[in-house]
């Protein structure tokens, strides 16, 4: 197994090459390749196809393909159409591309270059500012979570890897157990596998064991019994879209982890940016519910895993947990009960 | 891939040659191998290594066994301590192998062709027996569920395999599903993964497509968002250990189940024979839980799927829910709420 650059990094602008330089973190953990991307079209096709994924980085790598587009002069309307509609689910996705729009409205007078830079420089700013999101929430989730513990050593579930392979850097729920492991706070990471893509076991087990934080794989059929064991102190994952009543959209099977931290009196935390947050709907009920390729389920890792002949499947990548299974939301502005 | 015979059989008693033939789980649904066993050694390890699982066949397949190690004069203590060894939580196994010690008991006086016999022929009725039994729990188990639910087409999840391949024939959780179809009330049933073996995929999927009954498959983090859309009518699971006071022992996941299945006023039950009722304990707490082989988790099907280096594994085999979330067990010799 290659070893990563030490700097856990999921996208890059290559400033020579004025492109987008990608980690495919389909092949993690068993190889390092990076795309080299140079048009929005195939950007799009590489977030569909889950080259990369992770809400923030979502809405980073949206940001660089307008700023591709640009670079091309391709319609703006067409780019941010085909951009948005890759993943319907996380939100921030939709945020980042309003903050390009929001740029190209103020740039009508400008040459194509100008339009082109001021994107770019928007784009680098998005991706800067979700790393120090990520950081500044990790602090405050971190605080709480200290204050509430009484500062033992913890023992942590997570669910999907919401980690520096999801965002600019860092991570948001990875973010704040990367900051606890700092203060030495870290006893065990629990990792879901989170089928069907294996999220857990492929990334974020191997981003924590990269990072010398102790880490122990789990099917997701192992959170109750784990929790009814005592296992686990808390649970802590990330966010694609939160509605302004803080219920949260996640990957498939976060919400089952919820009812089952609730049962057991586990707390139950999520670790979000600002961007994640769509005030615009009420409840987690109207978040669209991405429904994916069924081949995700009976294969695995390209590999037939089930008799496919005279079966179903059903693929939801995400799912809503209610607020009221969550203890508290930590952004990047503060902590949301 | 290949067809089974039209009849589902997982072990039989070959009359010419004196000797066990497994069909091997572990190959399918991709092939049909089925195994010749003339010794009690090898079967042991055939059940330790999961060639067969499911505990009502687990215990048929012991006594089985015994009847090798009569056939071949092998010391009836060492035998019954090695096939007792094999499987810690499915009490058939303790069960059916006290069946045997009873009849070896009563016929010290005998010679050993005699007492060959003797087992050969309680062997047989243990398998006979469990297959009646599943009949008679799936008739009790169908008309609770009829009598309930008004008769309406029904919507079932299950988890791991409790079917035919799990018994001597017909099934438990799955035999109450048979009888269910074969009166057209089954709509869909939802067919947990149940990682890490994949029963509900490997197994349960392709023995209801195989029989004709609509499945689905899902990944075992989807339950609690299936019956959050109403997709859930009831749950069927069978039992490897129920102890006393109705709490059951059952492939790890199963406890998950039956937590978000209570949070959704979704009933719950368990079909499994008498054989699996071990009076001798209490409470669910006193069962043994068998820790199985980590490569489990980080490979599928013998592929590596994971990372394995710095990562720790967890492979509880199986779990316990307590008799709260049961709405009712189904036996053969009636319900138990």
């Amino acid at each position: 197994m290659q070893k990563l650059k030490k700097n856990l990094e999921a996208i890059s602008w290559d400033e020579d090459k004025e492109i987008v330089r990608l980690l495919d973190q389909r092949d993690l953990p068993y190889k390092e390749t990076w795309i080299e991307i140079d048009n929005y079209h195939d950007l799009a096709k590489a977030i569909k196809d889950m080259v990369l994924r992770g809400a923030p980085l979502i809405g980073i790598s949206a940001a660089y393909g307008m700023a591709l587009a640009a670079k091309k002069n391709e319609d703006f309307c067409v780019a941010d159409q085909a951009l948005r509609e890759t993943r319907p689910t996380a939100v921030n996705l939709m945020w980042a591309l309003d903050q390009i729009q929001a740029v190209i409205q103020g740039s009508s007078l400008d040459d194509n270059k100008t339009i082109y830079q001021k994107i770019l420089t928007k784009a680098k700013a998005i991706h800067q500012e979700d790393l120090e999101a990520c950081k500044k929430m990790s602090e405050i989730g971190a605080e709480y979570i200290k204050e509430k513990t009484g500062k033992k050593k913890l023992r942590i579930m997570t669910h999907c890897n919401a980690g520096a392979l999801a965002t600019g850097g860092y991570g948001t729920a990875l973010g704040v157990i990367r900051k606890l492991h700092e203060e030495d706070l870290v006893e065990m990471v629990y990792s879901n596998e989170t089928r069907p893509r294996q999220q857990g076991s492929r990334l974020t087990a191997w981003e924590l064991a990269y990072e010398g934080i102790p880490v122990t794989m789990l099917s997701d059929n192992m959170a109750a019994h784990c929790m009814k064991h005592k296992m686990i102190d808390l649970v802590i994952v990330g966010a694609d879209r939160i509605t302004a009543n803080g219920d949260a959209a996640n990957k498939i099977g976060t919400y089952q982890v919820a009812i089952v931290a609730k049962h057991h009196d586990v707390p139950f935390f999520v670790a979000a940016p600002e961007s994640t947050i769509d005030r615009s709907l009420a409840s987690g009920d109207l978040i669209p519910i991405e429904q994916r390729n069924v081949s995700e389920l009976h294969t695995i890792n390209g590999d037939l895993v089930t008799a496919s002949s005279g079966v179903d499947f059903f693929n939801p990548g995400f799912d809503v947990t209610p607020n009221e299974l969550i203890e508290a939301i930590f952004t990047e502005k503060g902590i949301f009960k």
